[in-house]
């Protein structure tokens, strides 16, 4: 039987995320004891109905495959067993599909036959948790279920694969650049890889108890009784080869037994690299972090975008949607980032913030305003919007008596790992303008989705308030706090949200500026993870000379201390090692330690990549100004992109920006811009120097001086 | 190591009954196909904490047994993998042990050493699906989860035995009582097990393929293309007993194949019929009919209490309310009653009313207000309040405009399967009944649990409108339904629970009586499950003796027609052989159809037993006054419970009624009453005649004329 279009397995949307969260968010080890989330995890639906209508000129045959039990029914009418092929006759016919699994979210694929393709199982079918088809004393059914497109992913098509086997990520062999015989009593051997890396290590000639223990750096890994991974391998024969069974993040293994040889397989979510973004400019040190961070993402980007890649392993929302803002200057991934955000909201009803956290929450909202704008999907907004609107009643619910986003009793409130004196309690300013852009997104999504309900109205009411409570036109700056009594204490938190997001007038942003961001008083954040959007409200301003040295200096300055990916934190002051000229072999202990153990810090987190956003978006200077920068067959009168590149002090850079057209591929020195724009994207405009001009789709155009 | 102290596998309570429900209800098959229900299921949480705080004099010793993977933490420090034993030292201590398992509810086992067994897994531990424990940067922990304490099964407590693997029900080995070779070349032989059964069909010496037709009677057996369910063996090699793998319900089987011998296991939920409920007179066919609702009941008592063994096999609240009712007048299986209530309830969100019916929501609030009168059980109240709340809320924002109970687009109205012409549309009375009684179900639970909500305010105002609109003091009756006009037919449905549930005065229940109840020009009720209702409302009025021949010719009807368990159905018009003399060997066609199949109907009914709560509730009159009978413990004023019996017609009748303490035993004929309280039981009142007196726990009294 050959395919004549293709079908794909389908499910109830969002339940193979959750269903595959659960098994990617519990993986997380401590030191050989198990370590899950401490927030809610759902499950998928165990009994899935599937319904096509369709009206046949002749009769199809049709091939059935299923992940779980089922049941057929043509016209209401059930078959017997469980039939793998059936003839549809032609004219006009319901089909009713039941897949029940407890195990995995059940799941149908159907194949049309030569006939024809109508029956081929993808959005065009619905799907429902819950059908209501009774069956009355009569024998006639009555049926008010709520009916859904179903979920599906592109690559998972494959009938002689069921789903719940669908592997996403691959794996390649890699050997160890080096080894060091430790002690040959105990047969210890130090293996480095070279760098950072993940995945599964392979034993080769082993027998007898081996024990691995895994380092980020050559530290942890030589520390037995403190490194945060280990495994025991016990082998009652001798093996050839022996492959762990965990995929664990390391650059050095320490391996005690008899074993002749240690690898590893890496493994990795695959991605066409042809169609990625890239960045090379006339600095040395700047390229090399574009490609840490670009690894960084690399390895943290798997079936969904994680924090860390040895810890947590989990989906934060916070997290993620700085993951997401890098991977569309990246690799363009959108199917890993639906992924991810459909997993983090999991289902109703709402029992916490996303991950617990009260920013997080805010985070996930404004993550899909993001995702529209990069993609132009209006589809997931359409599958997203009935879960927003569940998540924004629960928000809207735990307002304080003012109208203000608080963290209750049972809410965490993050913010950031700061270094300086900081309360996070009553009411603070930042969470203000989270809340305002996702109650925007709320207004975005509703407009999409043709929901009458006036988010835009609460946005703006909040905005108000939050101006006057906050703003401190003495100060020039966002205040900190209600706590209840107003904490007068100035960070960069709220202020450089209020420049991202728009919030601050044109004249506020330019004192926020001066008084806030450049003001050497206001303390200094010391995570990549808010110096992206501290950078990017820079940028934003136009001060990318000012920016690039410091995207230099902190992120070279962990290159300097060894970093081969970056690190979940980086204080500077705390580099003991500035008078030596070489780099050390390994990052060491003073960026080591966090969370009170020796080697609890993160040296692979996403949020630490966060130039390959900010190289792409303020440097190359390519933004989608459309959803999904517009389409060549849309007229608009509007531009649907921009490239507005910005050297900022480098001589030259030339690089790609994926969009879902394609690359924009950018070259620009002092004197000359070149843009190309891909076949089928929409209009763009290119800014260089004083001058401006259109590319359209599937052109370039050169501007000089 | 020996137990000092019983200690329980623990899960997160309702968890396992909603497990456990999944695999009930989807093990349904109609001819091959699976069947499943047609409303939401829910899941088990996946990753479950289990605290228990504690101080201990010396230390202990305890030994951890988990379903699923787990870590364990000691005041907050995570141990090293998954420890199998644990010393606890002495002082005061926090243990928290996180299990995961995505295929079973994650359940926790400890067993404490001969030191002592305060740590032992039971009641006195609390459990949480979202500990919201987070760790800070500086490794403090931050909680702020919401714990209840666990959900676990007396019986269930063997840590040898996972409680995934733990079998509720038995098996024993039963012959069939005869069997015809119907054809040899083909070796067809037809089975006869004697009456209706349930189990696992066993094959002897069988060989190649083997088809299995099952029949409640012998006409469906025999009907290879028509009959609701079969199975087909493949037995590649000849085996000397082979089990068929699913367990069906049967009195008949056709078996075509080559296999010398044909048993089956009986299957069933275990009970101590020392404790149980008995019922004999002096009338032989009333106490066969006794015998058969009894069989009835312990056919459809399973893991849940189900509809039907042939069909649904699924829960359903209406029909379940009755065999909880049946159940306090013969098992009093309250873990059953348990089981099924949570399995009914399900989880948050509500999407839909219990089963998608609009009636078996409120059945199911009421089915707890039963249980609670009979048992006493505040702790299942405080268990199951917070789910009866989201419940109620759902319930209330689907009320007509009226603030009445109506049937939205998505609701199934039931009431019964009737042979006249009825509407269930718009606004029933009937289901006005149900939704007073199920308010005033709220109140007593609110003030149970220290909930100050106002749902007897609520009762009494529906209570108040649904007089004004539907009391017709003219016809004597409650009219049917608002249309918007109203439809003035009278059934027998609001009357009667008018009655039952006291919300008709003591003249308007007069009025009905003559004017409903008693007029033949009210059409008949033709099901069991609805005739439960009706005659108990007769005989809350007195009427046994009326009530006593009305229970002879219709479940007797049903015998004569050669029932061996009682059916969903019985239409006593479509006896064709009233003028025979003998039983036919098997029900025949006219009793076998429904739903527009031939055999339709299930033969072995739940509901269908209802003598069995009607003889003990109304003819033995035992009845709790107090929840759960009193305690002899507890010094009330008022009386604990009352038997007061009526012959209803009889020479003499003996019985037991099982209460929380043990058996109340009753034998009455015409001239002496003695009754016989069991030990701890609260004080008693016995009425005979115009005498009433008191016994007491572990006393008996005997009246006589």
């Amino acid at each position: 039987m050959t395919k004549t279009a293709e079908s794909f397995w389908i499910w109830y949307p969002g339940d193979r995320e959750i269903w595959l969260g659960n098994i990617f968010n519990n993986r997380r080890t401590e030191r050989g004891a198990m370590f899950p989330p401490f927030w809610k995890q759902d499950s998928h639906w165990q009994t899935v109905s599937f319904r096509k209508e369709v009206t046949l000129q002749k009769p199809e045959t049709i091939r059935i495959f299923a992940d779980g039990s089922y049941n057929f029914a043509l016209d209401g009418q059930l078959q017997f067993g469980q039939p793998a092929s059936f003839v549809v006759p032609e004219g006009r016919h319901q089909i009713d599909i039941k897949v029940h699994n407890m195990a995995a979210p059940p799941s149908l694929l159907i194949e049309s036959g030569k006939e024809g393709s109508s029956l081929n199982t993808g959005d065009t079918w619905l799907t429902s948790y819950e059908d209501k088809i009774w069956i009355d004393e009569n024998g006639q059914a009555h049926g008010s279920g709520i009916w859904l497109k179903p979920g599906f992913w592109p690559g998972c098509n494959d009938a002689n694969v069921l789903p719940s086997k669908f592997q996403l990520l691959k794996t390649v062999p890699r050997t160890a650049v080096g080894h060091t015989l430790l002690d040959q009593d105990s047969r210890q051997v130090l293996y480095d890889f070279g760098q950072e890396t993940m995945g599964y290590i392979v034993l080769h000639n082993a027998k007898g108890i081996v024990r691995i223990y895994y380092g980020e750096s050559e530290a942890e890994a030589l520390d037995r009784n403190r490194c945060e991974t280990l495994d025991v391998a016990n082998l009652y024969v001798r093996e050839k080869t022996y492959t762990l069974p965990e995929s664990r993040a390391f650059r050095f293994v320490l391996v005690e037994g008899e074993a002749d040889d240690v690898s590893m397989l890496y493994e990795y979510l695959p991605h066409d690299l042809s169609q990625s973004g890239r960045f090379e400019c006339s600095d040395g040190l700047l390229n090399r972090i574009w490609k840490v961070g670009a690894y960084t993402m690399d390895l943290t980007t798997r079936e969904f975008m994680m924090d860390g890649i040895k810890r947590d392993r989990w989906t934060w929302s916070g997290d993620a949607i700085q993951s997401y803002l890098m991977n569309y200057y990246l690799r363009f991934d959108c199917e890993a980032v639906r992924r991810t955000i459909r997993q983090l909201r999991g289902k109703d009803p709402v029992t916490s913030h996303v991950n617990t956290i009260l920013d997080y929450t805010f985070y996930w909202f404004n993550s899909i305003g993001d995702y529209y704008r990069y993609t132009g999907d209006t589809g997931f907004i359409r599958e997203m919007y009935p879960r927003m609107k569940t998540l924004m009643d629960y928000t809207l619910s735990r307002l304080s008596d003012e109208g203000l986003a608080i963290g209750q009793p049972d809410d965490w409130v993050f913010v950031d790992w700061v270094d300086f004196p900081m309360h996070k309690r009553g009411i603070l300013c930042f969470e203000q303008m989270l809340l305002i852009r996702s109650l925007e997104t709320m207004q975005l999504c509703a407009t999409l989705t043709g929901d009458r309900k006036n988010y835009g109205k609460l946005a703006k009411d909040l905005k108000k308030k939050t101006d006057r409570i906050f703003w401190d036109s003495e100060a020039h700056a966002y205040l900190h706090a209600l706590e209840p009594e107003l904490n007068r204490q100035i960070t960069k938190f709220p202020n450089m949200f209020a420049i991202l997001y728009g919030q601050a007038s044109e004249e506020q942003c330019l004192e926020i500026l001066d008084h806030v961001m450049l003001n050497p008083d206001v303390p200094a954040i010391n995570t990549p993870y808010m110096r992206f959007y501290e950078l990017a409200a820079l940028c934003q301003m136009g001060l990318q000379d000012k920016v690039l040295p410091e995207i230099k200096a902190y992120w070279g300055g962990m290159l300097l201390e060894g970093a081969t990916s970056f690190w979940e934190k980086y204080n500077p002051s705390k580099d003991d090692n500035q008078s030596e000229d070489t780099i050390p072999p390994s990052p060491r202990a003073p960026h080591l330690e966090m969370y009170g153990r020796p080697y609890g810090k993160s040296l692979c987190h996403a949020w630490g990549a966060s130039p390959v956003y900010l190289l792409g978006r303020y440097y190359l200077g390519v933004q989608p100004l459309q959803p999904g920068y517009g389409s060549a067959d849309c007229r608009q009168r509007e531009p649907a992109w921009e490239a507005r590149p910005n050297l900022g002090g480098l001589e030259w850079m030339r690089g790609d920006v994926p969009t879902p057209y394609g690359k924009i591929h950018i070259e620009v020195d002092a004197y000359t811009l070149t843009v190309s724009a891909p076949t089928g994207i929409g209009r763009g405009i290119v800014y260089y120097k004083n001058q401006q001009a259109e590319v359209r789709s599937g052109q370039h155009i050169t501007l000089q001086l």
